[in-house]
């Protein structure tokens, strides 16, 4: 392993990827091809996209390929894809949630599969970075549901956010993600809304790769780095099934993360 | 026991009311004030009624009096109360059972609550005792959820029906039901729509007291009986907390059901 | 008249009430007994409640007590009834709010009738008080709708805030309410959540009376007045159809609308 | 002109196609792309398909490029893309088609636009040719939106079907259609579900060159050729933006009937 160079990462990374975006007749996104080169899903649960349909066809995908599944719970807003803030009350927020994990996790039941993880989706995730009692809502809801040792299953999240902060103290393992089919701003912040046009595969390469040693992310826009303020372990990688090009980007990833895997080894 | 005049009964009868059915800020039924009446309820999932908040609520209602929780799933149809019949393809009419299933299995799994049994609701129940292909979808569905003992969970549905047989060709338990406070038609058929007057307690207690004893049960249009086609055991009466008066009904058929049982015991 | 204790209205008073509130089986407020004591409806259009029967319906209610009909346009949230604050494009909510207002608009221009305004509801009134650009979205939207004159229909709103000067901008007819059926709190803001019982009828109108002819409206909580603000005319009452007690509060708001309207003649 | 040969068509034959069948973030079709070569479109109303701001963005490109707008009014079902049937109340039914009309109507009214007709979808159009008392409740409907010359719109649908029969009772102009891009069988019915296969365009311009000559569709499967019980004019062939190769079947369409339509003149 590079030894001094490296910042952050001492464990294993994974990528994820959101899938069963699909709604009834629409498509979104070509998860099948996607599937080789990820470690888990989160699966979109009826809220914002998915139907029961598209979620079992997922779940038998990801089964298939041998990819852990988690769920993708959001606000229960199919026009906006979930990527509409919502005012909610807390409680509410909690049980629809809980709503959400349970239907997916009726599919993972019957095929004797085990949750993976809890990654909430666009607004929903957006507003646990910054409204606390959503935060904890979101995150009692996914307590009660336990990996096979009886713990919590982790939540995915960001980096450096109450999202951190309030799984520590609900006790539920977190998994940092680092966005990697989207370009970051000078704050950090992951660019909405996003390109339409297909990522240079060579830069993605080289700005993940730096990103994972040092914990820095290149700012195409100032050509700067900015600090992804990393705090814990593990890292995922998050990509999306409904980018350009999403299949190449994760092959790209997938060779970055294959390569510093092979290093920590 | 009143021995030769029993005809059917010889179990102790339960009664169930489908609940939970409200939605958002529409309220439908008073379940608390009922909750005392019954063994068990059968809890809207959010399809044609009901909402995380309102599932979550029902089941604690029917936790603290002790009620025993079954799932009421439906075709997608908020506007019609689920009451519209569909023409859907039995493989997404299995998958979509499930995901409602799953939901509420949440909110009882989080309680450390069994689910009790399935309670298909109004057109998907219309079009079960008609469509064996979509029949067999729900009970597919349906058998994945287990009981305590490993067996699945019973489904509760009309006598002498393609329901009734694709339960025991699925090895799936089968309870018998018979509506209490809707009126039957010459053919034994309850009738929709259903009336809107509050019914005479006395005269639904002494029709009820005759069905169970008989398998008969009267016709007032003709004034004459209808078999019932009973044919199997366990009964269960069914209650609707959406009915004129129906915590009224549901102390009046708690009445007929206590001395019936208590004469069988 | 009563000359120098009059501080605002000197034009006659109307009275509005939001209705068409039901959705499929759920029923919400008796529309049809508060018609006799309204001047002007505000119909909901589908988003937040009401379904196109209960449109219909809604409408031909008001024809017949010769009610006028306005829409009541609102955030896509049956579940939430429209009472969740949503962060939506400007462009898309204008789009949102046409769509809504030509759906009623069909069933008026069925019957001949006029559409006499539009009446933003719940999180989307809310939001346009605080939100200038979708305030601004919602009146260009309402602005393409015209009365008979020829000029654009009015908005009812909120006095002294930006709904009132983006109006006067786009050239919109602004129609101040007072909101007859809610409690004030020491801001000059309606209390929410509600009270869920009925009112004292008595205190409701000697607060409104007080109200329309002084502009201050009594702070129970404080037991002092406080300046609505109302900045220019025509003032109109709202009542809610779902308020304990509704008929009679609209009963009561109507005696004192006429007195003060006979006053002034 | 082809004199003897011409069995049914004496008029200009037009081009058609349902469009504006996106859903938030989800596409469906390139109507842009198709937009140059149709006469007319018919617009997904948010109930099947489209919501406010894809049904104001396809009536700006049907404007753009000259193209009339019809209404694509369907059952409420987003998940089954309105492709499953449903049973409803006929009258429930009118006002549902009224308040999807109406809302298209509101975005072309703001641009000056005429309605141009109305062409139900999918699993509604399917009940129309098959239940009197819905296709009444449909044309009943669509019978309130009048074209500039006071006349009703006119419906497009299935020939000999009671579709056309309840619009001739009905004094409403009928538009028969022969659907372009889908193979009919041998009993003149369009296959469902679709080929997932770009289509041979030389024999699709064969195929429809005939049929618009004699009135007879070549059956693929058979060989044969099938009566299309084409019984009056006009006609217009229907084109779907969502087959494989929408965009050359337009063109290849366009092709036969603007050869056939210099023909006649």
């Amino acid at each position: 392993m590079a030894g001094s160079s490296l910042k952050w990462a001492s464990k294993p990374i994974g990528i994820h990827c959101d899938m069963g975006e699909a709604f009834g007749n629409w498509k979104m996104g070509d998860d099948e091809a996607i599937m080789p080169y990820i470690d888990a899903c989160s699966i979109a649960c009826g809220f914002h996209a998915g139907d029961p349909m598209v979620m079992y066809n997922t779940v038998k995908a990801a089964e298939k390929h041998n990819v852990r599944v988690g769920a993708h719970p959001s606000f229960l807003d199919l026009q906006g894809f979930g990527r509409r803030e919502m005012v909610m009350d807390p409680v509410e927020c909690e049980k629809m949630v809980i709503y959400q994990i349970g239907a997916l996790k009726a599919f993972l039941d019957i095929d004797g599969l085990p949750l993976s993880h809890v990654s909430p989706h666009g607004a929903l995730y957006g507003v646990m970075c910054k409204d606390k009692s959503i935060c904890e809502a979101v995150c009692r809801a996914s307590r009660f549901f336990k990996s096979d040792d009886g713990e919590p299953v982790p939540i995915i999240g960001a980096p450096n956010t109450i999202m951190e902060t309030v799984c520590a103290d609900m006790g539920i393992p977190f998994i940092q993600e680092i966005i990697s089919d989207l370009e970051y701003d000078a704050n950090g912040n992951c660019k909405i809304p996003r390109a339409h046009e297909p990522q240079d595969l060579g830069a993605l390469q080289t700005r993940l790769s730096r990103a994972l040693r040092t914990g820095e992310i290149e700012c195409k826009e100032t050509g700067g780095f900015v600090d992804l303020k990393l705090s814990a372990e593990p890292l995922s990688l998050c990509i999306h099934s409904d980018t350009p090009g999403a299949t190449e980007v994760a092959a790209a990833t997938r060779e970055v993360v294959n390569e510093f895997n092979r290093e920590l080894s």
